[in-house]
């Protein structure tokens, strides 16, 4: 029993650059938010827009996230984010994440979560909500599955 | 003798939130960047564009970063950021901001960056440089200055 | 009697600018998208998440926007966006932006939106409705006004 | 003897939609730019890092572009964008894009953009230079070939 894991490649664009032709970094965080939603949507079999609605969440929020930068990459280069959620908590959880360019760690970093939804007595703010087991229990890998 | 503070108003766009309603948070990180470029434009006193030029470097790349979102902003919301060098090392230093949301801290985050120049030997790779001794002194704000 | 015109003064950002040092033409998009929002903002006396709310429209979205980008711009460079409601039709109508940079047009784009609800029938998708008559007459200038 | 058309997937992301749950549509030009650069990539054989260093320009700035939206995308759609260079000229040319949902055309957009080195009178400016025989070449595609 292993923690699922999920890999996704990205072609980094001309437009994810700046004037020191590097990747501007705010950039990266919108490929780890990418990257956390495309490792849910490998453990819960369906995209965001349906697990959001089944669930009656409005989504999952970020509370706090750390990046160190390792190696900086260039437009052209494809690089691979591996993505895992590191522990859940009653209605938190953590994902780390890990950006590849070939062998080399040029990125790691993590990030902390809230499964959220509106907030029964406040109009328009937010609040925590235990997270369904079976959710919890889609992210762990048995042995012979993919 | 003080540390130098830069404050900046950013109004919350449309274009900022995402289907929550919320700030979209890497949008928080391009905030931070401008923030830093904007303490750096009160302490040297002109734009990044003539500093790099002048002092032959070619930005100042993230090394690590970090933060902790305590309140979400919504479009039309205008925050301030505070912003100012934490610590400066030999040739990396640290930046840290405070988000606020009226008398709200919504946002703390840190940052460590690198002065960093053209590596010598390696083409198209970069490295870091000694900070300036001037460059450090304007970071500090004398009794009587603005 | 006249269109009431907003303007609105950007700092271009090192993040909003690409590996050729100038801005990302993207971003403009962006500035104009924002540029309106001022423009109703200014017209209506509040921000669009309250005019939003008090039409019961979910927005304005964008049907066919058009720019010809006649100087490039560079971070650190300050512009000033102008923007004019050139012409209401029933559930649509034209925005015209003029980017300068000094007394130089740099940019001239043109906007066609909707004024958007929930579609009544299909869940989840949209539809044009009539702008009211109060709104549009919120565009024109009198003089001797702000 | 027919046209070079480049087809690229893109997975819509949460990050690249607004509160109206659908895309924010200046993300829908930087899909372009990249489709752009893809379609330059299948055509030339590498990446725009080496074609530009190769050729001696700095990019291919934008110098008008036109889009129509026809159908909303939200987070979670796969859609297709077919680009083709529609014309060259001595140093510009034309590119036309089909964002396509399935079978329906989403979007179509149109781009002017030009071959674009340094200035030899104006440091700092641009100029367009005349695009490379070799370079059109490429853009035809030879029946019998991928």
């Amino acid at each position: 029993m292993t923690t699922l894991v999920n890999r996704r490649t990205i072609r980094i664009e001309w437009g994810d650059c700046d004037p020191a032709q590097i990747v501007f970094y705010p950039r990266y965080f919108a490929f780890f938010d990418g990257a956390t939603q495309e490792l849910f949507r490998t453990a819960l079999g369906k995209p965001k827009i349906e697990w959001v609605r089944d669930y009656g969440i409005i989504g999952i929020p970020m509370v706090d996230t750390r990046a160190r930068f390792i190696v900086p990459s260039r437009y052209g280069d494809d690089v691979v984010i591996e993505s895992r959620v590191a522990q859940f908590r009653r209605s938190s959880f953590d994902v780390e994440h890990k950006l590849l360019r070939g062998d080399l760690v040029a990125i790691e970093a993590s990030e902390t979560r809230v499964w959220a939804g509106p907030h029964p007595e406040k109009p328009g703010e937010i609040k925590g909500y235990p997270i369904p087991a079976e959710v919890m229990a889609r992210f762990v890998e048995r042995s012979g599955s993919a």
